[in-house]
């Protein structure tokens, strides 16, 4: 489902996305899912990012966390902005599935990337969840070991699945059906192309707050197929790629905008949501070992306006990628017989278009 | 020029403004400016922004401080998130000018707010800024002590003045002629009504990412009488009042819903934009006195969703604050021949008027 | 082994103990350990802090996080600082088993704090950890959920077992065997006595780092039993509890003087370090409930000097709490034939009798 | 006198210092004091710290910032920690007198610092103070713009004087006579020399505190030529160099071990203190230029244990510093008659004699 809002004409910001639209377009990033829909009640699922094919506890990943607002369950966020390095895949799952599936992370990580002459007794597992609990059997947490192990398994550099998929199998946003999203843009810097990538899992917000480019589309559709409000007010997980060689601080910079993209969205940062933003890039790679005592880095100067680009790209495939999660997802019913409609694209699309600025 | 938005028949957001739409609605605040337009050069000037009309030494605010951007020289922070409290009023002006204004700030409050018994001794001047060297001789460093001090001793509860007054007087926003704009909410809990203040200082952002009401204003005015830009990215200062019981923890929390505030208005948060939000309540007053060792306070309970209400009326207020003082403002010419136009008002509601959603 | 050290004739600071000199001399708190020591390899276990009798999820108690260095694997952190709440008791356990113990706790508490008439699908569980791979097999991840519920359901408000107990069973400290330790001290306050206690897992230190009142005795010990290091650096995970009401912020400022009281015991603060403090207060407990709006509350005024006492009450305990871990643990062998020593008493005794300033 | 401490025979740590023991040891720091005592009130001063001599707007030198008890008024904070980055000398004075300092600062820097080809309209000063007013008419504010120049002008790589001069003319610690000291380390890796050098100004801490060498020296001086206490709390401020090629996370973790090296003089870091660390690397210096694009960094891996040499060369820094002070500064009366004795050197070195372990 990539690049669907293209495929309905619609443009997100003014840059330019990467091949794919998604946050694969990172080189060596890769994405996995593992979709969990079993009888009335099990609406749940894991996804995985991988950001790179190698070994990364070996050739750890030059990272950043920003906590937007803390209620939120995500673990394995101080050690990254300790050491400015992730270690393992990033998980993410549902709110009470964190500890089996970080436990789960663990016994991926032990035989797929410990060697022979280091034994892997610290390990800092990164997963952040949303709670998809109005349509899933949330205190079931289904997600166990071998959904864990599939999705890291199985992730690969294709477009990344959308919509109702691993993660996002259960979630909602502007209560309508939400998932997984991704989207990405391309940065020109001094005659390369570099590629900022994201994938969210938004959960968060009330209809009456849902904007796409500047139109209020949830007030139009305030009473569109709407179900009594389910009292807990969501989260949402961002997790932003690039191959822009940035340092730890710089990272921490690019997450923060990220509150920029959910805003144009309309959200608003609800007192109740957990919203949890890590970047990563895989530029500089930082070898585990002890005899390496100086690294040879190359990183942009952010004394000047040159970073506002990709600051840009960011806040632009943060808003498109919570955009695509919405186009993407379809209708569920699940636990206690709760139904989460689809955004009504027909509609979106005849709203945007009575607007008086173009949306194409 | 306060409720301007509102004779335009411009409505920004959901929830009801308070009587004048702007800070002082928030009882005691008060607010005090020096304009200084002299010869060709001189375009800068002081505002102040007072808790209330006691001694603020003595009877200390509750504050919270956020820095969404560092690119910038506000004074007083770290006291602010340490203490939880601010003890003199907060002073704007420009960049070059944060040291002569905050040592004026001394000057003012020794006589003022000393007592016989209680010689200060230390005191945290609060001084926050925005760089107004477009249009300003800013070397120059022009805002004086007896600037700084008339500021304070003109500061009334009267409606708020807003555009090119006080420290407003030099700034530019999306390369339009800005100032200083204030706005107000009302927020209802347990029976009572309870206000949110904004003053803003917005010299922030390119033409062409304005947004007005999610209108894409700026990309239409793009060419309008643009001058060259001038490198500097600017910044933006927010000041939020409020006489809702909140603790420090809950202040900080207010203050970092400001970027949605911000992010409505179509601004990214660029790389050299020093943002800062200093929030504070009028309620629960901290005396200067050893011998209170505990004290009885009223605190809101965020640990349910009460307070999206006091957030979304923060974004708002702030949204509003920022448009109200680009409405506001003037044309002007400054030094070396610089002139910033006014948004053109006409144009922006014809704009309005054209997008399929009302703007009323 | 609660008041060891005075048993040894050792004061440590000017402060006066709690009865009990242990965590649980602050009423209402209990603790609760399981200890696996079996077969040759598993050295681990759980410690269950437990703040209150009730029902913790639906009387919240009031805390701080803070992270001094952060290569550790805690969960909860984030949410604690938003919220200024913990909303389950507090487990510590062995770095690897962090994520089995966090989702036995959720299994804990559903049943025990869950009401008919509110459905818990969102739970914040609050776990520390420390390395103890020298003496124990740590990937086996050996803490299953029994062990978890044997902790929390053992729990009481007796003096505090201290050494090798629950998640103290494998850790070591400065090149000896460590554990589990404790201690607390009486602040008197407007005619009032209140008590912090502190329970903390030390981890930590190289042999030749070790301070007790202020004698070098690990420079004495340096070649004393010592086996060859192991590479980790271990950690500290601190908990402080009192009954004093304190603001989110003023327990956060407690949590900061904890590095004191590690400085005094010859702690520097190693990179691979994972130092978390944790502190909460019995007072103002935060019902679970959306319709209390407003909360009356009691705390500390700051604005003074008078928090002195409890900065030094904090400090004080932590290093004796850390002391006093080293004093109660015996030697042990575990995985790999690795041997870990016990703090020899009679020669510290002897090296603290010769040094010019009295011990006791 | 550089070196004090050794001629005293006592060696603090067990790092070598570098060639003077002082923070100029970091190739190409200078520092420079102007000592105001005049009459009987004034008693103050300025103390710059110059990060290299050459244009420091233009060649922008790698920094971090920490807080550790935020009661202070240091400015440019924000900005440092922002951008990883400082662009002017820092300058150190009392508390009333800082907005007058940092304004002086701006006008030293515009006339040395700008280019033809650039004007500088935004700049960020760097400041910090200690209270003392105990000694010092500190309302007077007699720390003027010639002050401040000549501190600049005079500023040289010799070993740094140490005690009454400067900023720490009217400064106490532990209720002695205290000023500016410094210190420095050498630290070895992969076969080069690298120095970590500390310049502090301590005024901070009651008589009872005061240990050296782990000897509670405060204790046995508790009476010794005591004067009532003032009430103001005082603060710290350190300054750290290195030539050390760190990223700014690595130097706030640096910042991060000063608390332990105040710890150890007996430091508890009161409620009213304002305890602030700055630490810098000439190491990857920042060119002003924005057509660099990317920038070839080397930097330390602190993926491994070898960055704790260099917290153990800060600790022991940041110790030696304070003592230093201590031990440079004379028997100073000021303002109301009040008397600030120096520390007894030769009771001291008595005490230290008399304590079982070693000194020297």
């Amino acid at each position: 489902m990539s690049r669907l809002l293209e495929k309905h004409g619609i443009q997100v910001g003014r840059m330019t996305p990467g091949a794919t639209n998604s946050i694969t377009d990172v080189d060596g990033v890769m994405v996995g899912h593992t979709t969990l829909i079993e009888g009335e009640n099990v609406r749940t699922g894991a996804t995985a990012i991988v950001p790179h094919s190698g070994n990364i506890f070996h050739e750890k990943v030059k990272a950043g966390a920003l906590t937007i607002n803390g209620f939120g369950k995500a673990v394995g966020l101080p050690q990254i902005n300790e050491f400015g390095m992730i270690e393992t895949p990033i998980l993410l799952t549902n709110t009470l599935n964190v500890g089996k599936v970080s436990d789960a992370l663990i016994s991926w990580v032990l035989p797929h990337y410990q060697r022979l002459d280091c034994s892997i007794t610290s390990l800092n597992p990164i997963v952040a969840e949303c709670n998809d609990s109005y349509l899933n059997d949330i205190q079931g947490r289904h997600v166990e070991k071998e959904h864990v192990f599939h999705a890291l398994d199985t992730a690969s550099a294709d477009p990344v699945a959308e919509g109702v998929v691993g993660a996002g199998t259960g979630v909602s946003a502007f209560e309508f059906k939400s998932g997984i999203g991704s989207a990405s843009r391309i940065v020109r810097l001094d005659g390369e192309n570099y590629t900022v990538g994201v994938l969210s899992l938004p959960n968060f917000g009330r209809r009456e707050e849902l904007v796409i480019k500047g139109v209020p589309i949830g007030r139009e559709l305030r009473d569109y197929e709407r179900e009594p409000h389910d009292g807990e007010e969501g989260s949402i997980v961002i997790v932003i790629a690039t191959d822009l060689p940035l340092s730890h601080r710089q990272l921490v910079r690019i997450a923060k905008r990220a509150s920029f993209g959910i805003a144009r969205t309309g959200g608003i940062c609800h007192n109740g949501s957990g919203e949890f933003v890590i970047s990563f890039t895989t530029a500089n790679k930082v070898p585990h070992d002890p005899k390496r005592i100086f690294l040879e880095e190359r990183r942009l100067n952010d004394a000047h306006s040159v970073i506002n680009a990709v600051f840009q790209a960011t806040i632009e495939a943060v808003e498109e990628s919570i955009l695509s999660a919405l186009f993407s997802a379809e209708t569920m019913v699940g636990i206690d017989g709760h139904r989460r409609g689809a955004l009504p694209i027909p509609e979106v699309l005849s709203f945007l278009k009575a607007s008086g600025h173009s949306y194409s």
